[in-house]
């Protein structure tokens, strides 16, 4: 299916004691896409996404942040969005990437865009799945009182099952039966201290992100599911100050879109792409 | 020198995987007084108010955070400050003081302020030394970025050297051998997990404290060192929010006013509890 040409490594990277997981797929000459999954996602989930990209003659670059499944906490269990930021730079300057683009999933979009607030000589585009450059409100996070309370009493398979029967933004998913099975399957492999942490690390987004973004060349996109109230809003937002931001919305879809309409995202992922040349 | 009836018992109470480390000291006949000790502190900083507040006749009740010395960190390495709340929830119930008043520093002002904003009639008065209710700005809490660093990188002695040589509010410190040997002694008692996990937990104050705590009949005092930069900004913030607060500025002093002043301190918050009659 793929051509010879194209290899994929997977491997650890190490910086002080995180020890990054991510994949490498396809030419090394070829222009580099990071993908950033979201809160209790890994690189599983972008699996559609990165045999997509690759097709398209994409170098893929997918890593795991910490506390999610293949990479590590660390020393410590708590960190700042900032901490997050810090890992990614370290992996691109072992990977020796100089430009590239972003695609981050819900966090990895907060990620994407206060990495390219910071780096803006490194990264051409970033593209917001379901995600914003904007500081939550209070009340955007006060539902991770309850999912960390069930996470650290009862586990992370209670948690994914919690999150199913209980959330609007996943209960879609039970839907179909395929996406509900995909989804306990790549949200169960998280740690707890991981979940944990990266929820609390939202609380730590910097207020001037979308103002630094104004000021770069880095092109900034958003795809957001119609469903999704909190991105909605804040995406609505961040395009009153950014009204160059392109935004499609996904009618009928909610926070977890990757899983749910692989192919319409794709489709504006490329219609997006095919706007950085 | 302390009568008979006076015992006194430290123990450790278990809520959930939080064993929280606290002592009893007094008749439990007596009024309680509970007190929060700062980020890198634990019960030894308040041994001279401990000493002085018995001998004035009050039940004295100190414990310590999570990941502050002989307090766990539970089965996670974040928290958010509801959950220092929580945990001190739990400690009255089990000592079933049902009406106290809470002294805290620094982030120990802050539990008692959420405490006292959650609990309106279980809190008589609460004495915030250098802490406010108010939610920090951003910039309050960028010096953390490289203190965390510091004690991830180096450990908790090599941070209570970074922090007395280089930050002005621990500075002050070195002028006295015995305030410094004390600091030394005291904070490195603190594990880099709970001082990571502690540090970041300040960006979760929620905003509506003090809006809370005007429409309780909570007594609310103030004690603040004139160098101490943050605490004196937010602290008269919260002044003019609510005009009844009484604050008192100790000159001279900075953010660790307990070990500096603790017979100013006393005779300032002697006068604050002599109004709660």
């Amino acid at each position: 299916m793929y051509t010879a040409k194209i290899t994929m490594s997977s491997s650890y990277f190490l910086a002080d004691t995180i020890k990054t997981y991510y994949e490498d797929h396809g030419d090394n000459r070829s222009y580099p896409l990071i993908l950033i999954h979201p809160i209790g996602g890994n690189v599983l989930i972008w699996h559609h996404e990165i045999s997509l990209l690759l097709k398209s003659g994409f170098r893929v670059i997918a890593y795991e942040l910490r506390g999610h499944y293949r990479t590590n906490m660390g020393k410590v269990g708590a960190y700042t969005m900032q901490d997050l930021v810090n890992d990614l730079h370290q992996l691109l300057k072992h990977l020796n990437i100089k430009r590239c683009s972003i695609i981050g999933h819900s966090i990895g979009g907060i990620i994407a865009s206060m990495y390219a607030a910071q780096f803006p000589d490194s990264v051409d585009a970033i593209v917001l799945i379901n995600s914003s450059p904007r500081k939550f409100e209070e009340k955007d996070l006060e539902k991770h009182f309850k999912t960390r309370e069930v996470a650290i009493r009862d586990g992370i398979e209670a948690l994914a099952e919690y999150k199913l029967q209980t959330f609007d933004e996943t209960r879609d998913l039970l839907k179909d039966k395929r996406h509900s099975d995909f989804f306990r399957d790549v949200f169960t492999k998280t740690s707890v201290e991981g979940f944990v942490a990266a929820t609390i690390a939202l609380y730590t987004v910097p207020e001037n992100v979308v103002e630094k973004l104004q000021t770069s060349n880095c092109k900034v996109f958003a795809i957001v599911g119609s469903d999704d109230d909190v991105f909605t809003r804040l995406l609505k937002e961040t395009k009153e100050e950014m009204p160059e931001m392109e935004l499609k919305v996904l009618d009928g879809s909610d926070h977890w879109v990757i899983i749910e309409k692989p192919k319409e995202m794709y489709d504006i992922l490329m219609n997006f792409l095919r706007k950085l040349q």
